[in-house]
């Protein structure tokens, strides 16, 4: 194996993991998550999204949120942004950076923003370009990349022209995600491959969903071919498998666990992190999936 | 990625699996699960353990279980021996291969098994030369191969030392296990590095731990250097993350998941599979652990 030196981890717990909670998380509880959150080492921090509040309750405060929390100059405050009004939104608050989405999968793409792919070129071209001339990072999300719920299997190609197209429209990184989690490593090798063909590995990121247990498989074959950015969200936060539309988020502290005992420098303190995934569960009232966590629990009570 | 055509799935959920389980599981629905695993195309079965029933209550029908199974003659049905006269228990119902068991710790050695490893060997010599006699085959666990609950941190040179005895005495296949699940894959490449100098490929098997969400990824660093066996357990018996005493074996469904979708051949059918995980589920009052069980009981509800 061929592992880099360091790594960095993209907390999206506060916007990817809280957004799937039917149970509203107070306002200034996500202000202090993310207050303890910036103190764990973490780099990248996606705090909210600006989105209709009709569409995600969940995240109805991001205005609020991005006003309150303390920022630590090393960090990078991230939040999801659809459209031009929710771009007004973060600017307004100041954030970071500025990430967009969409999805590799023409009928996913038309369930999830009610857009085709093309007319969503149409929307997001003018928030990346209005981000950039803010002085802002703008950050591209594919969904679906590994398979879709509608269509199954999802072409390379599919992926690689979404990738060109938001890279021709000004996004400087973009993360691929696994959305339904059903990745598998050799699956994430060929795709990656012809990826990383086309574009430099610093702009990947890889968005891994654990949902059948491959994430760290993924994560590791990714680590391989040179990729040094992933996603993850604390406890594996909205990826509760019990749930209702379960997403099986990569827990941080389950990908930092195996990324640390690895001798790979992420800058993160392995125990902030678990005080800060305490914290959540708590304000959550159940427990959180990730092994980090359920092993925790395991050993206090045995 | 350079990964092997086929793989040997070894299930080890009737014995590793429910040894761990406090409610006693009937005979016969041992027996049924037992045949119903048969029929999922596994080419490998741990069906009991010959120990003292003082030890493990659970497996104190170990004569009965062997005695009832129907068995299939492309399959191995294997069974776990301590000493001679476990041996002679399962001489008796005329099991096709036994496994012989012991620490790479010291100290995990003697919690365990009461004895220090100098003391295993003398024990183990006449079980490993009575069984071969008796034309059976003989397979050899290391557990602790990856770290001690007791002494943290295990050398390689103790595993390769227990290794070259447990060979010296006879054994055909030896099994390196992650008891408490907290390998990490470089550690395993370095490990299997040395373990495969030593010995050829075919001789080992992995026996991996998802405590800490890493099995899968330990899986395809152990397939990458041309490891074809693997010991898993079904649904994750016996790893109830909310049980006490957790141990956190890998799922044999999440395994043949990847495995599947990588495109290796199994023999094993994951509908099947499934359909066995369900019934000892049902018998067992909980949930199973594993991601392939969490997702598919998050499916049916959402």
């Amino acid at each position: 194996m061929n592992l880099p030196n360091s790594v960095t981890v993209k907390e999206v717990g506060p916007r990817d993991g809280l957004q799937n909670e039917k149970q509203f998380i107070q306002t200034e509880d996500k202000i202090d998550w993310i207050n303890m959150l910036s103190e764990t080492g973490l780099s990248y921090i996606e705090i909210t999204s600006f989105v209709n509040p009709k569409w995600i309750p969940q995240l109805a405060d991001a205005v609020q949120v991005a006003k309150s929390i303390k920022r630590k100059k090393d960090i990078t405050y991230a939040a999801l942004v659809p459209n031009e009004r929710g771009l007004q939104a973060a600017l307004e608050v100041n954030i970071d950076e500025v990430a967009v989405f969409m999805s590799a999968s023409e009928t996913h793409n038309r369930k999830n923003i009610n857009k085709s792919i093309s007319e969503t070129y149409i929307v997001l071209k003018p928030v990346i370009e209005q981000a950039l001339s803010a002085g802002k990072s703008v950050r591209g999300y594919i969904s679906t990349v590994f398979g879709c719920p509608y269509e199954g299997e999802i072409s390379i190609d599919a992926v690689l022209s979404v990738s060109d197209q938001l890279f021709s429209l000004g996004i400087q990184e973009l993360s691929l995600g696994d959305t339904i989690g059903v990745a598998n490593p050799k699956q994430v090798e060929e795709v990656l491959t012809k990826v990383l063909d086309r574009f430099p590995r610093e702009k990947i990121a890889m968005h891994f969903h654990n949902t059948r247990g491959t994430a760290l498989a993924n994560v590791l074959v990714s680590l391989n071919l040179g990729i040094t950015k992933f996603d993850s969200s604390l406890g594996g936060l909205g990826g509760c498998p019990y749930a209702k539309g379960a997403s099986g988020n990569l827990a941080t502290d389950d990908l930092h666990y195996m990324l640390d005992q690895m001798g790979i420098h992420t800058g993160i303190d392995q125990e902030k992190l678990i005080q800060a995934a305490i914290f959540i569960e708590e304000k959550l009232g159940k427990p959180l999936p990730s092994h980090t966590m359920q092993t925790k629990r395991s050993l206090c009570n045995s």
